[in-house]
């Protein structure tokens, strides 16, 4: 399959883009390394990345900002940072992507266990994975006409994020981000659609 | 209670309110009528209405917009809508109402059944009301501190919207407004927190 990975430098993009290297011809969007450039906030800038690549077998991403800060002292400006970047990136690279998928190609999106299991400083994130989870299910019903189909990963706290945020997921069993890639392989080679692949 | 209603005159506002009624001191805002007026898609109307009121026991919304339509040619304009309206309406008026809230105050937020059972063109709506349902969750525990709650009411579809809707929701099994306002009643008069009651 040819396959567009977003975000495909970072932290769980690099897991999964290690998994299916050799099993797939992947091209890696970021914003600024891989082999296409992508800014996931603008519109433009996803039209762009898919006019210039070829017809795609699988569309996943790995890739959005949230902002993590007390509810107290919180402004729709820290608020929307989440929504324009994880919620609308991912949302606008599906809009989009429908039109430059292959029969049977699919969507893998990131959503991520604090939809259900919130933390301190972390309401952006949960209503934004919220969003993802209800978005797939959704998305799902409209994109059977075509045979495309959309899945979700909702990972727990990876074991290589730990060092850095611990603190704020105390109690939580971390996953290891391998283990976390097994679920986009999962939902790109899998037949499943409409699904969050719960991972942790 | 001093109790803030936004939305008060639609279908379900006018069935909270008139449950309400005789029990409690409502303050009914609305976009054009009401005791006071709101723009929720506005960060300064929603301000300058906080401004204008004494401090309140609890706020509930009833109202927010979302965008109905095919996903083949949904746009970022369109799926916008229900983010400007219906989420982040919802989410400014407890960002800014926390500072406005009498101790053991609480919040009663409008999601719907769509998050978890989606409908053909309804992904704008299914995508934002699984964010009302996780934000509320998530806030819940931040608010606490100051004994403040938040809920949502997750209604399926009602009675009264049937002639309008019935082709879109077909199979669901419609329930009053009145059995709607129950939950909002629960949620102001409860002791919960972080719930999401769905209703239908």
């Amino acid at each position: 399959m040819k396959i567009l990975l977003v975000g495909g430098t970072g932290t769980i993009g690099s897991a999964v883009s290690k998994e299916l290297n050799g099993r797939h011809d992947i091209i890696l969007a970021a914003s600024k390394s891989g082999d296409i450039q992508v800014d996931i906030t603008s519109r433009d800038s996803i039209e762009s990345m898919f006019k210039n690549l070829p017809p795609l077998d699988a569309v996943v991403v790995t890739v959005g900002g949230v902002h993590f800060g007390p509810f107290e002292t919180m402004t729709e400006d820290d608020f929307l940072m989440g929504i324009t970047s994880k919620l609308m990136g991912q949302v606008n690279i599906v809009l989009q992507g429908q039109k430059y998928l292959n029969r049977n190609g699919s969507f893998t999106l990131t959503s991520g266990v604090l939809s259900q299991d919130p933390i301190r400083f972390g309401s952006n994130a949960s209503t934004v994975n919220g969003a993802i989870d209800s978005f797939v299910k959704s998305a799902a019903i409209e994109l059977l006409p075509k045979s495309y189909r959309i899945n979700a990963v909702s990972p727990t706290v990876v074991l290589e994020s730990m060092k850095e945020y611990s603190s704020f997921f105390s109690g939580f069993s971390p996953v290891s981000v391998n283990q976390v890639a097994l679920s986009y392989l999962k939902s790109i080679e899998g037949a499943q659609t409409g699904q969050v692949y719960c991972v942790g």
